[in-house]
């Protein structure tokens, strides 16, 4: 019996499939969405300064309830190491211990800070069916041209150091240039269109430079754009490399098709 | 009679087929940019104080054609009800009523900008043909991806908290990092590259990550992109509606299928 | 004899057949990058006190040269009036009038900027051939998506508008939001990711509302990218829609395919 | 056996294939990647001021690292003049040299920041074989749009000259728009939409202009997009290098052409 509640926990909890687990996850993530709000608003000065009481209830009622959670995730828990040490183990513990922590290290900025981790929890609402296979999708598209994206990176990257070299050359210290490394980080400010304005060129020459560093970055998007985009929009193929038809030998058949489109025989089924 | 005048102003009105109809709708349209215009002059003081009486006389020439246009519109529409009811129904009420409200309650500043509502009438000119179709498949890209979206936006919020906490944690409040909320803000400016400048990283290490998440910022955007992109350019299924097998009725074939991918059976041949 | 210098003139003006005809354009256009820097240099105070002498020389020596070249171009048109009243042929008059008036009315700030527009004569250069289609395929491309850029545009502006006018509403006049005007103003440099930062929301409300335009600005570029990027890459089926295999009456031929890929049999030849 | 020595070195330097020599390749970068930000710390006045010792003794110790790979480059390679004369063999000799020369002009800004230049040693890593292949796709790609990318950007510049000109009579020279230059530098800021708010518009009319500019540079990034990705993602003919018309030998088919299209004999089945 006790075997039986903790597989009706743990369908409640980690599954999706009965109605009382789809509604877990939904309050779970309203908690989270405020429990990250309390957190928020309690760094703004003039809101702790008024709210302090309530924002301190709101911060343990949710550590309670987050900390319930996490016993019953524990307890429920096929192999309960193997959840404590995953990503979403080490979340959900993070999302807790701060607070316990602040009663013995009163005043930690840093430690409250990290309560903001919470955050991470509302990805758990991927578990929701169709999302899962979009946010497979874009992980997938990102990974098929993760390596151009590296190079593409270091080419930006020495850029960035080569145009900064340059402008810290060119530029007063007055204006803002006065290391390499703050040139660099004013290069990077420009080649991604950002554009602060707390360092800007201010002799001819130097906005010159910088005219063709902006058109530089403004053309230099295209290329990591055609790149995924080629990535994403490319049909399937590899998909499916084994579909064939048996008859007329042709490819390039649909995921969902079981007949030839060319000749009308019967494909062998798909996966 | 009545019913044949009535059917004669619908037909102005409502449709477009008739040159009156078109006629009417562009009348129509230059006549909310210009009273749009006006309410915008209306907000600068010095405009206000200069040509008050000017502007104020031609809102209520606006207001007065707008009323008797939004009466015809109820005298002429087959349901009144629906059409009052309907959006455009309450825009059109919106238009007229904060003017008619100001005699009652002068000098409401939310009063006055409720009016500015008025833009949306321009989309009335959408009725125009070719337009429809566009503005349809802007609309069919959008939602055809709009799961995509949610998840991209999702993670994209996620990132902002962590890395305004991060920003919050490492920069001088000084700088103008605060709060974790106004540091959240400043990573979206961030983020979307739009740098504001108002708030910008002074210290080494500040600077560093903020470059990083400009760098991330400029990466991705490309996420969505390709995904619109592809749902896009997707090869155009819809372009075959009437491609439907003859055997089991399905349809979504492509354009050079010769048999039905789902039952064998051989299809019409294309166009 | 005449008539043959008139032809030789012609044909090295106008042409670029012959080496002297493209020798031609290349000084030209020399010429022009050389006047239109001296221009911009004469409107900086400092040079304009130091070497203002050398640019009125140089200056008055590219506006005899350009009047000749226009008394020769008039000259050597086969239809004198045709060239006066083109497009490029007024740009190269007020490539030349602008300094003759000058002698007439001294100091005239307008008429001196006037003359950049002989920066307009650079695009002669696109006379040369293989320019002129990459040209035609941008000018093309843009045309094939112009009425979704149209209704886009209107929605963009449309956003502009009741956006403002709710941060208007939201925020204070001491940031910056003085008139419903200025506040479209901000809104489409935060809309567009320019961010100047000339005004910016102070408030916290004023702030979480800019946050989400933002983003909505990030991801609205996503829109016209996609069309356009749709419209450019698009197989162009619609340049041989008669293309049709008289054999098996399937279509989507290249361009250059003489004989049905499907098939084999011969193709009725393209154009 | 001093043959095989030299041999030997080659491998390991100029080489990937045997472990040694992809070993080398990462200490390598690892040195160049700390070289270079000591260079960078160098350059800040109160690091300089506080580890001024150590970085001194760092950059001579990889200093005199570099000229020993510099030396055992020439002894190794095959043709050493032709190494000496190549594009990273002037790298590697700028990436020593200045040190050296800095023994006899000390102080000399310039000098000490060529230094940087050793940041483009990392592209050595290139070599390490999958990225050869990522990193000429991105070439090609470019090549290939690269003509259509120089009408582009020709459009924009001459864009910027004709609205910087236009702003420079709009607005008032205390708004920064002091000269012509200065205004098309504006112009390319808003245009690229960096945005640096240094220089902004201050009158309505300017405001208004401005708008419609940044509106412009928003929609034109479409273009260069468009394009490239259109280059990227164009349908990989080069998949099907073997698809060759057994009959005219031309290649270019289609993946699902059955029949040459240019003489009509039967392909064979693909793949």
């Amino acid at each position: 019996m006790a075997s039986s509640l903790k597989s009706k926990v743990a369908e409640i909890i980690f599954g999706t499939d009965i109605p009382a687990g789809r509604r877990f996850d939904v309050i779970l993530i309203i908690c989270v969405v405020i429990s990250v709000i309390v957190v928020l608003l309690d760094s703004v000065q003039r809101i702790a300064d008024q709210y302090g009481f309530l924002l301190r209830a709101a911060e343990w009622l949710f550590t309670i309830l987050f900390t319930v959670e996490y016993g019953l995730r524990i307890y429920a828990a096929r192999k309960p190491l193997h959840y404590i040490f995953s990503f979403f183990g080490m979340v959900d513990l993070l999302a807790i211990a701060p607070t316990y922590l602040s009663l013995f290290f009163p005043g930690g900025q840093y430690l409250v800070t990290i309560r903001v981790l919470r955050v991470l929890r509302v990805f758990r609402v991927l578990k929701l069916a169709p999302y899962i296979k979009e946010f497979d999708r874009l992980i997938t598209a990102f990974k098929a041209s993760a390596r151009r994206i590296l190079v593409f990176l270091l080419a930006v990257a020495t850029l960035a150091v080569l145009l900064g070299s340059v402008m810290y050359l060119i530029e007063d210290a007055q204006a803002g240039f006065t290391s390499i490394p703050r040139s660099i980080y004013w290069a990077i400010v420009t080649l991604t269109t950002v554009g602060y304005g707390d360092i800007s060129p201010q002799t001819e020459l130097g906005q010159g430079v910088a005219a063709v560093i902006m058109i530089m970055g403004y053309s230099l998007i295209v290329v990591p754009l055609g790149l995924v985009t080629a990535a994403v929009s490319r049909p399937p193929l590899g998909k499916h490399p084994v579909k064939r038809c048996p008859s007329c030998t042709r490819q390039g058949h649909d995921a969902d098709a079981r007949f030839c489109k060319h000749c009308g025989a019967r494909l062998a089924s798909s996966d």
